[in-house]
C-alpha cells in the first residue's frame, strides 16, 4: 500500500490558516477594487491555469560532478505518478504529466494510463531520449543520433522516436518533444550544414509517423552536452526547421537554453507572430542550463514571458495555445516541494500578467510614454497575488500552503520507508 | 525667475489621492500585522533613506549613435540644481547631488553651495573626468590619463583629480569618485602590469592630497570606452588597488559594470566582508553598461543587493556605511521622471529588504532548508510596499505620486521656455 | 591638389624588402609542396579576393564617452574616397566602397562616381541612416523610424530608404543595407509584435522600390542603441523577415552583433543552407559591438567563418556569393592603417580556409575522428600565409608591407596640412 | 604484462617522416634567421618545457546527460600511470602527474611512487575531493564541505584535505589544489559572508598542516555544481582568501572557470603583479566549463596568456614560477590523443610567446603605436612553430607525430584486451 495524503488532512491543515488567508484576500480585494479590478474574476482565472510536470522532475537531479540523492526517491514510473499526483493534489494546477522514454517505459501502458487517470492525472507530450545509450541498445549515440554520420544509427534513433509516438498515443498524449544533444565538441568535427541536413531528413520520417492530431515540438539548446556546435542551438534554427517540416512542427522554448543576455520574451513574441510557438519548459537560471526553480532567480523575466502570452491570447484567441511544462533539476531540495512552489510561481506570473492594465499600456505605447508603459507592467508585477492563488487552491480542494501541508503530512518519511534505495544507484557523477 | 513647483501645489495634488492611499496603507498594515510586522516602523525607516543624484542625470543621455535631446534641458550646473531639487521635493529621498568636473565647474563654488543648501540639497562625492579632453586642455587623454605612458599626461590627470578634491572640499563633499576609461583596444597595446603600476603610482599622489575625513572611491568597469583590456576592469582589481592605497580607498560598485551572469550581490558581500565596500552607482542593464532605470530590468537583483546591505548593517552596525547614488542614462524618458521613479525603486528595495524575516532566514540556512530560505526572501520581495513609500513621502511633504504631480505641474513646459537650446549642441552621436 | 602616394614610391619601397619576401615565399612554397599544395594557385586565389570599405571607416571613431580625432581626417565624401583609394592602392583588395547617407550625400553623384572609378574604386551596397536625426529633418527618430508608432515618421524613414536606393543606383550600387536602431529601453515600451509588424510593413514598401537586380540586406544587432528589446536583434528575426519579404531580401552578418558565446560560424552555415546569407560586416570584438579590427581578438573565429564560406562555394558554386565588407571603429589607430591591416586579415582567413585539406576533413568527419578533423582545420590555420598575401599584392602593384609603405610616404602628414579640422567638430562624446 | 610502446617503434616511425621534418625545420630556420632569431635557441627552450597531466584525464569524460566510455579505459591509478607514461613517452613534455583523492588512493603509495619514477614520471600537486561523497563516508557533502553549516561535516572535509597532504608528501608532491563545489542554488540558501567565513576558517586549519615547502592552490570557478552563488567564484575572492591565508596560499587559474567575455590574460597579469599566481589548469571552452582541448577554440587567447607568463619571467625571473597542468574532459576523443595534442598546444603557445620581439613591443607601447604593438604579437602568433616542437620531441626520444605514432602502435587495442570494462560502470549520466 502506497501512502497518499488523505483529503481530510488537507482540509484540516487549511482550516488552521483560513482566517488569515481570508483577511489577506479581502485586503487585496480592496486594493484591486480601488484599481477597478474584480478579485473574483482573477481567482477564477487562476483556477483554470495548469502546467505539466516532467516525470523525471520528482527525482533528485545532479551535475556531472555528483548527485546527492534524497530519501524515498521514486524507483519507477508508478512511484513517479504518486509523487506527481501529490503535487497536483496540493496545488491543483498540475494535472498533466510528461513522460520520458525509455526511462518511463512500462510493459502495460494501458494500466499506467488508468492509474494516472484515477489519480486525476493525464499524460502531456512524451519525450524521446537519444542523448543516452539505453541498456541493450545495439548502436551507440556517442557521435550523434538523428544527425549521426552512420545511417544505421539514424535509423535506430528515428525508430525510437516513432516508438515514443505510438506509446504516447496509447497513453493519451498528443505531442512528441524532441530534444537531442547532437553536436560537435571541436571545430571541424561536423560539417555544420551536413549535420542539419541529416537532422531534417530524420525528422521528416518522424513527422510522417505523427497521428493527425499530434504536434512535434523542436527544443533547442545553446550548449551541453555538445560544447562547440549544437545542431539545434537557437530559436532561429528551430524556427527554420519547424518551417521546413510543416504545420505540425512547432518550437519549444526552454527558459534555460539561451545565450547570456538573450531577451527570451522577444523570442516568445517572434514565434507567436510567425505561428510557431509550441510550448515551454519553465525553469530559471543564472549561468547556463542551470534548471533552477521557476522564478527563483529572475521572477520579472517570467512575468514578461507571460505578458507576451497574454498578448498572444488577446491577438489570436483560442488559436494561441502553447503547452506549459516545468523542466527543472532539484539538487538540494525535496523535488515535490520544488515542483509545488515552482508550479505556483508560474501560475503567479500568469495572474500578474492578467492584472496588466492593457488599455493603459496600449495608450502609453502609442504616446511613446516609455516610463508610464514600464510602470504599468511594474504595477501588475508588484501586486502580491498570493492570496488569489491560495484561495483558488483552497476552493479546488488543494492546500492553502502546499509546502507546509506536505511537510505536516510526513509524506516523504512514508516514502523513505516504502522505497528503499535501489542497490548500485550511484551518486558519484561524471567528471 | 526660474519656475519651481509650489509647495501648495504638491499638497493639493496629494489631497486628490490621499483617501485611496490611506486605504491601501491600511490594507497593507493589516497584512503586515498578520505577519507580526509593524507598518509604522517601516514607514519611519523609509523616511530615513536617501540616495544621491548625479548632476549629469538630469540631461538626456545618448549612445555613440545618437542623442535625442528633450525640451528644457539644463544648460549649466545651476539649472541642474533646480532639476535635482525638484526630484528631491517630490520624492524626499534625494538630498545629495554628485557633481562632475569639469562639466559642473563654476567660478563661485561658495555661491553654488549656498544655492544648493537653500534648495535643501547638499553635495555628495565629486567625480573627476579624465576620459574626455576638456576645452583648452594642453595634453590629450587619447592614450590614457592616470595610466598614460607620458609622465606629463599623468601629471595633468593627477592635478585635475587634486583640483576636484579642493573644489569638492569647498562644496562640502567628503569623497572623490575616480572612474577612468583607461585601457587598451588591442592585445599588445598595453603592458598590462605596467599600466596598473602607473595607475597605482598616480593614485598614490591623489590619495596623499585627500583631506583627513575624505574617502576615494575606485569605480571599476568591464569595458567601454576601452574594448580589449580596461585597467580597472573588475572588483578584484579594484579591491587589490584599494588595499594597496590604504584605508581611505574604497571600492564603488556600479550595477552595470560587470561581465554577463556576474552575481553582483556576492561582490557586495565580499567587499563588505573585507572592509572595502565604499558605495554604489545604481542603475539596471540587460546587455552591458546600459544605464537603464534602476530596477527596470531585474528588480529582484536590486532587492538581493539590498539584502546584503541589510546583512552588512546587522553585522557591522554604523561602521557599515556605503554611499548610494543613481547613475543612469535617460535616453527616451524625461530625466526628472526617471530619476524620481528610480530613486523610489531603490528605496523600495531597501524597504523590501527590511521586511526579510531574518530569524526565519537564519534558521532555514542553519537547517540547509534551501527552499524555505528562498521563500523567506521571496515573501519580503513580493510584498507591495508602495503604500509605505508613498506615505513616507506625503508625511515628509513630498508627492504621493511624484510623476503624476510633476506632470500636472507642467514643470517641463516652464523649462522649455526658460531654457532655449544652446546653439550648436549636437545630437549626432559618434559612430 | 590632393596628395596621393606615387606609384613609383610603392615600387621603391617594395624593392627594399623583395629579396626577403622572395626567400620567405620560397620557403613556404617548399612547406606547401611537401603537403601536396601549389603555392602559385593560392597566390592567384589571393589576388582575386576583395572586401569593401565603409566610407565612414576612414574617420576616427569613438564611444559615447569621447572621440579623440586624429590629424588630417576626411571632411567630405571626396576626401574619404582619397583615403579609400590609398587603402586599395597599397593592399589591392579593397576596390569597393560602401557609402552611407546622408553622411555621404553629394549634389553631383555622377561626378562622385567618375572620381571613384578614376581611382580604381566602385560603389558597393549603400547604407541608409534612420538612427540619427539629419539636419533639417522634419520628424524625429527618437522613438523609432521604420517601426515608429507615428505613421508620418515611418513614411519619412521609408522615403529616405527609397532615396538611398535611387542615389545608389546612380552610383552603380546593387544593394541597400538596412540597419536600424529601433527598439525599446524599457519592458512595456513596445508591443513587441506590433513593432515587428510595423517594420515588415515599412520594409515591404522599400522592397517594392528595389530595382530588379538589387538586393536588400537586413542587418541585425543584439543591442545598442536600444538596450532592452531591439526589433531586429538576432539572426532568427532577420531570417524570418527576409523570408517574409521575398527573394531579394537577404541577411547580413556583422561579427560584433551577437550575444556572448554565440557560434557565429553556425549562423553563417544556417543562412547559407536556407539561401539567405547576403553578406558580412567584418570586425572583431571581445565584449559587445566593439568594432575592433578584424581578426585582432579571435583570428581563429574569423578562419572558421571563412571555412563555412569555403564550404558554401563547394556546395553551391557561383550561386553562393555573399558580399564582404569591413565595418570597424578605429579609435586609437590611424584609420587607413587599420583598414589596410584588417583587409589583409580577412584575406588571410580566406586563404587559410582555402588551404584546408577538404578530402581529409570529410574523411575524418565520416569516421567520427573529431581529433583529426580538428587538426585538419588547425593545420590550415597555423600556416603562415603572409608571404602569399604579400606576393599577391606586389604582383598587383600594391605594397609588400602596406603599413610601412604608408608611413614612409608621410601620407597622413600631407593630409594634416590639406585638411585642417572643421571648426566646432566635437570630441566630447555623449554620456 | 602491460603493453607499452617499444622505444624502437617510436624511432622507426620517426624515421619515416624525418626528412620532411628536417626540410620544414630548415625552412623555418631561414624565416626566423631573416627576422634575426636563432631556431636552435627556441628548440632548446621547447625541450625544457613541461605541463603536468591530471590522472583523471586519461579516462573518457562526460556530461550530466551521459558518458560514452571508450575502449580500454584505465581502471585504477596504476593503469592511469601507464597511459600518462605513454603521453610523456611520445610528447616528452608531461613528466608530472597530478593525482586526485580518493579516486587515486592506493594502499601502497611508496610502490606507486616507484612505479611512476620508473616510467619517467613524478607527482605534481595533489587534489582533494569534497564535491562528491566517497564510498563509506560518514557525512554527506550535499550541503557543502569546507563551508558546511555543520561543524562535523567541515571537520571531515578538513581531515580529508590534510590526509591528501600527507599522502602527497609520501608521493613527492609539493602542493595541494583545493577546488570545491560549495555554494548555493537559491538566493537565501547561504548567508554569503557566513559561507566565506567558514571557508576561511576551514582553510586555515589545512594551511597549518602544510609542510614548509608546500603551497596550497585556491581554484575558483564561476558556477557548477553550484548554480546561484559559488563560494569561491572569481579571482577576486580567490585573491582575497589567498591574502588572508598567507604566503603559502596561491591562486590557480583554470581557463574555463570565468564569466563570459572575461579577459583571462589580465587576471594572469594581476595575480602575477600581486604575487599570488600559483598555477594553471589549461583547457579551452566556448560556453562554460566545457573542458575542451587546450587551444581548440581560441588559440590566440592561449598565446596571450603565455605572453603574460613570458612577461612575468622577464620581470621576476626565477621567482616567477607558476605550475602548469592540463585539466580537460575528453568526451569524443581518445583521451591519450587529446592529452598529447593538448600538451603540444600549450607548448606551442609557450614557444610562440618566446618569439615575441619584446624590444619592438616595448617601443610600440611607449609610442602608443597600438597597431604595430598588436602586429608584433600577431607576427609571433602566426609563426608556425610546429617544426620546432617536433624536432624537440625527436631529439628527446619522443615522436615526430605523436598521434600518428600512437595509432600505429595499436596501444589502444592492447588496452582494450588488457582492461575489460568494469561491470556496473554506467554511462547513463545524471539529468
Amino acid at each position: 500500500m502506497t501512502y497518499l495524503i488523505p483529503r481530510d488532512f488537507v482540509a484540516q491543515e487549511n482550516a488552521r490558516s483560513l482566517a488569515q488567508l481570508q483577511a489577506d484576500y479581502d485586503a487585496l480585494a480592496g486594493v484591486l477594487q480601488r484599481r477597478g479590478r474584480d478579485i473574483e474574476a482573477l481567482t477564477t482565472q487562476a483556477g483554470g491555469f495548469s502546467v505539466a510536470l516532467p516525470s523525471w522532475g520528482v527525482g533528485t537531479g545532479g551535475t556531472r560532478f555528483a548527485r546527492f540523492p534524497g530519501q524515498g526517491e521514486p524507483r519507477n514510473v508508478f512511484e513517479k505518478i504518486d509523487d506527481c499526483a501529490t503535487v497536483h493534489q496540493l496545488t491543483r494546477v498540475t494535472p498533466g504529466v510528461s513522460l520520458h522514454f525509455p526511462w518511463d517505459r512500462t510493459q502495460d501502458p494501458r494500466a499506467l494510463r488508468e492509474i494516472a487517470n484515477a489519480r486525476g492525472l493525464h499524460f502531456d507530450s512524451v519525450n524521446s531520449n537519444t542523448f543516452q545509450n539505453a541498456a541493450g541498445q545495439p548502436l551507440s549515440y556517442k557521435y550523434g543520433s538523428l544527425t549521426a554520420q552512420d545511417a544505421a544509427v539514424r535509423a535506430q534513433a528515428i525508430a525510437h522516436n516513432i516508438d515514443c509516438v505510438e506509446l504516447g498515443n496509447t497513453l493519451g498524449s498528443k505531442g512528441l518533444t524532441v530534444w537531442l544533444g547532437d553536436g560537435a565538441n571541436f571545430p571541424g568535427q561536423h560539417n555544420l550544414r551536413g549535420a542539419l541536413e541529416r537532422y531534417l531528413s530524420s525528422m521528416r520520417e518522424i513527422y510522417a509517423a505523427l497521428p493527425s492530431d499530434w504536434l512535434i515540438y523542436i527544443e533547442h539548446k545553446l550548449f551541453e552536452p555538445a560544447f562547440y556546435a549544437t545542431t539545434i542551438a537557437d530559436w532561429g534554427t528551430s524556427f527554420a526547421c519547424a518551417t521546413e517540416l510543416g504545420p505540425k512542427a512547432k518550437c519549444l522554448v526552454d527558459l534555460g537554453h539561451h545565450a547570456p543576455n538573450t531577451n527570451i520574451e522577444m523570442i516568445v513574441a517572434r514565434l507567436a507572430q510567425f505561428g510557431k510557438l509550441g510550448g515551454f519548459h519553465f525553469n530559471d537560471s543564472k549561468y547556463g542550463d542551470d534548471d533552477l526553480d521557476s522564478g527563483s532567480i529572475n521572477p520579472f523575466q517570467l512575468f514578461l514571458v507571460f505578458n507576451e502570452l497574454r498578448d498572444g491570447v488577446a491577438r489570436d484567441g483560442a488559436a494561441f495555445n502553447p503547452t506549459y511544462m516545468l523542466d527543472q533539476s532539484h539538487n538540494v531540495t525535496d523535488p515535490v516541494e520544488s515542483l509545488m512552489s515552482s508550479a505556483i510561481e508560474v501560475q503567479r506570473a500568469y495572474i500578474q500578467a492578467a492584472l496588466v492594465d492593457t488599455d493603459a499600456l496600449a495608450h502609453h505605447q502609442q504616446e511613446n510614454d516609455a516610463l508610464m508603459a514600464a510602470q504599468t507592467l511594474k504595477q501588475a508585477f508588484r501586486t502580491d497575488v498570493g492570496p488569489i492563488l491560495a484561495m483558488a487552491r483552497v476552493r479546488a480542494g488543494g492546500a492553502a500552503d502546499p509546502v507546509a501541508c506536505y511537510r505536516a503530512s510526513t509524506y516523504r518519511d512514508h516514502k523513505a520507508k516504502e522505497r528503499p534505495p535501489v542497490a548500485g544507484a550511484s551518486g558519484s557523477g561524471i567528471v
